[in-house]
């Protein structure tokens, strides 16, 4: 058994190239990443959506990498988005920075509790046994 | 120890015969099954709020199948359910395809981000050991 | 390797006292607590913010205990508040009970789809293996 989560992705549900229908991750330590704003080093949110979405993304890889992982060994993403965010660009937004890696993932359009917030993104990620 | 999950319920807190105030998962590999919509086979969403909610749950039944596992060994339930939805019959046609089992269970009124999307159910089940 | 939850800070983002960025749970059985409201033993909602957020917070510190763990041992917490919810006498209430550990967070004004529930808090913990 890989420690690598493995995308479950059933005949009967339709196949998306961007999203597995359900990730599996081996037994082992377990990387919460909570729910990551378009914040820079200061606190400070970035300026529109596009920005603020790349920049969330970023922060959670920042998490991933100082935690010893990477997207490779992302189980689930989260993505909440504030009411009237044009899906489209905050998804392409999102894969500028994460690329084509398919996981398992809920987008839901929910308003992050920090005001002036327009995404937040949270993780679930393997780790590699120590 | 066994595989299976098993209920939570502090005699401090309300017994409720639907849904459990937490589940212990043992140790071991975790399926996360991403948020499922009332979406058919080809992608297309079906019409209507109950028939969308049988889907939705009949579709996480279909990733805990093709992983391996099913609803007995379903940690977590998350259920959201588009603004103005009347959650008697959504949870009606949730307890239609997924029966009596308890698991503990969060219920939040948001809108799915895909348009027209009324339900959207996403789970974390434990995985027999391979 | 203990069996606590450790935080996870890259140096790159913003330090908050409140919350980590992430937090790594060693491997080992899980606690999923599912949504509590401020919910009193019978059942029947507390009246206001204030005393529903409290007793919320109670309700998980009760599913942690009769699972034999803690909030020492918690990965994430996500708080779910009402719409027009001001997160500050909100956040007052949750440290009231929960005090000042550090764990990763997601914050979201999400309605709960209990009508007059004003909070709704999950949480993830690690257990001690038996």
């Amino acid at each position: 058994m890989t420690t690598q989560p493995t995308p479950v992705d059933p005949p009967e549900l339709h196949h998306s190239p961007a999203f597995a229908q359900g990730m599996i991750v081996p037994a082992g330590p377990t990387l919460y990443v909570g729910g990551q704003n378009g914040t820079d080093g200061t606190g400070a949110l970035l300026d529109g959506l596009e920005a603020q979405t790349e920049q969330a993304m970023r922060n959670v890889l920042a998490v991933l990498a100082e935690a010893g992982t990477g997207p490779e060994q992302v189980a689930k993403l989260t993505i909440y988005l504030a009411g009237g965010v044009d899906p489209g660009p905050a998804y392409a937004a999102t894969r500028s920075v994460w690329g084509d890696r398919r996981t398992a993932v809920t987008v839901l359009a929910v308003t992050p509790a920090r005001p002036g917030a327009l995404v937040e993104i949270e993780a679930v990620a393997a780790l590699p046994e120590h």
